[in-house]
């Protein structure tokens, strides 16, 4: 492929298992301290990809530990200087490159009043690392892509880690059945560059899911606009049949992220009535009755839990993302206008 | 003009006047009975216009009253069934029917664990309205257009009233400077209609906003979604400049909502910036130097306290989307695909 971009969509399977084991003990020792501080709330601050890595957390830390997650609004502690007050929450910050001022101030905040404060970045000597009490590295090498990938599915492994951490339920196999089937759902390529081939002549697209898949559809989306230039927006689907369902026609592709049962058969109706309107779905599932071929299937191998989920159903999407750039005539490795690092205050 | 929405539309001054007068003992008492809760974090739970409504929450509680918010994901009530625990939050439901399923779960599920909650609708005899410990109406009378515009006005008026009481810090005139303001807003219709002509011919269109304005450029973009079918995306102009930044050109039309001083320099910046790669630039804006009528200005009456400006500000924005609805040469009243009630579970 000779895509910079390609080889490190690969080299996410060998990274997630490296970090499960690098982070195993540490992760634990720091959910048995932050577990000592009765916390009520998750605050999480975070941009961009790491923003739809946040998306992830607030399921997880909502779902496992049963804790209601806030995500920050920066500006409250920069540009307009009234942060909220902190008590009761344990505040995360995260940035695979550690530096933007925004989120570094929403820990430097959060420090001084006295939360406890945890950054996952890809950089130990970043300032958000710096600015934390806690730092969780993701270990995914230096990221050349100026999109993110193995960055974001790290983020979500940490984030799955400290989750069953603060509940005392993380063991070393915990995340582990994740690795091979990141593995299989590489091997989705093909059925990737089809669907690609099969949208890439509409400069628009949508991109649905619920529940734990609410992020895999806003970070696949993000990589279709980062890379493609097509326009393509996430919805929640219970979100999308308020409104923005009318746009749903003329053969614009939808993209349906379906993993397990709990949205099954909700996905199913949704992808018969945007049919019908003249929409062309592109179901990434484990299964979706009444799909044909001819709907550009992604198969995920079915199976996991479906909080572990997200970490690998990305994959495909991320194949997609690359294919379809390259389909529109574009490289994968230079998009156009996008810096890896914005300084946001 | 012989349509319902642009008469609901006109109608908001009036409604905003009232709703002031009629809600403020009430308001005022229930701000005093949970100031004595001690509540640590707000818990809000919305959907489509109402989400919007909830994003100016998170800015004004977290501004005034220095609370937390978090945006609740009402699939772990519902499909999940794992509730996060809402001991310390005051939970807050939105949603101008009222008959939202999965909100009145949350509302239900947060009552059960003892939690103070608030229900904001439109409907006081609604299932939201029965399962709240508190309502508080909207009182805009009954909303026959399809999309929602005084229903979106007076939910942010009776969360800035609520804000206000919590901190007792709400007076009879607290509010009152908005409406002649509104009253200001709706003279700039035929430069909402000079402008909306001008990017009648796009199928896309971003619209940026920031901090107290995050929520005018979300509802701005749902507006012209629903109502015209183009492709409007809203944007933190922080979020944008990550990444999405790379499709303003080829005569993108971006909207730049921008009041008061906080982010008018970063506003110039990133209107320079696309108007660079080709984008066409619409600011809607109390000042923008720089700025050409060329660039189909919208103005907006400068002079209120940052806070309260959301109220008036979304007007010319639902004045563009009514005009440009009308210059792709469809019914404003007659949105297709569109219901007014979704019932998500």
């Amino acid at each position: 492929m000779e895509s910079l971009l390609w080889k490190e969509i690969q080299e996410q399977p060998e990274i997630i298992r490296q970090l499960i084991a690098a982070e195993h003990d540490h992760v634990l020792r720091l959910g048995r301290e932050l577990r000592g501080k009765n916390c009520r709330f998750i605050y999480l601050a975070a941009r961009g990809t790491s923003d739809n890595a946040a998306r992830y957390g607030q399921y997880l830390f909502g779902g496992i530990n049963r804790l209601p997650v806030a995500l920050s609004a920066p500006s409250l502690f920069t540009a307009y200087q009234t942060p909220p007050r902190l008590e009761g929450a344990l505040v995360l910050g995260i940035s695979q490159s550690g530096q933007s001022p925004d989120i570094v101030e929403v820990l430097g905040e959060a420090r001084r009043q006295g939360a406890p404060t945890v950054a996952i970045t890809n950089d130990g000597d970043s300032p958000l690392a710096r600015a934390a009490e806690h730092v969780l590295l993701l270990g995914a090498g230096r990221e050349l892509s100026v999109a993110a990938t193995k960055t974001y599915t790290a983020t979500l492994a940490l984030i799955a880690m400290l989750s069953l951490a603060l509940d005392d339920r993380l063991r070393p196999e915990s995340l582990l059945p994740v690795v091979p089937w990141m593995e299989t759902a590489l091997k989705s390529e093909p059925q990737a560059q089809a669907a690609a081939e099969r949208m890439a002549d509409s400069s628009r697209a949508v991109v649905l899911g619920r529940g734990y898949h609410y992020c895999t559809a806003h970070e696949i989306a993000l990589k279709i606009k980062e890379l493609s230039g097509v326009e393509a927006e996430p919805y929640s689907t219970a979100d999308f049949k308020h409104g923005p369902i009318a746009m749903a026609e003329g053969g614009l592709p939808v993209i349906l992220v379906s993993y397990g049962t709990t949205f099954r058969r909700e996905m199913e109706v949704l992808a018969d009535l945007v049919r019908s309107q003249g929409a062309r779905v592109l179901p990434l599932a484990d299964e979706l009755p009444g799909m044909q071929p001819a709907d550009s299937w992604i198969p995920l191998p079915p199976g996991e839990p479906e909080w572990l989920t997200p970490i690998a159903a990305i994959l495909p999407g991320q194949l997609l993302a690359f294919h379809l750039t390259r389909a529109r005539g574009l490289d994968p490795d230079r998009p156009r206008h996008i810096r890896k690092v914005t300084l946001t205050h």
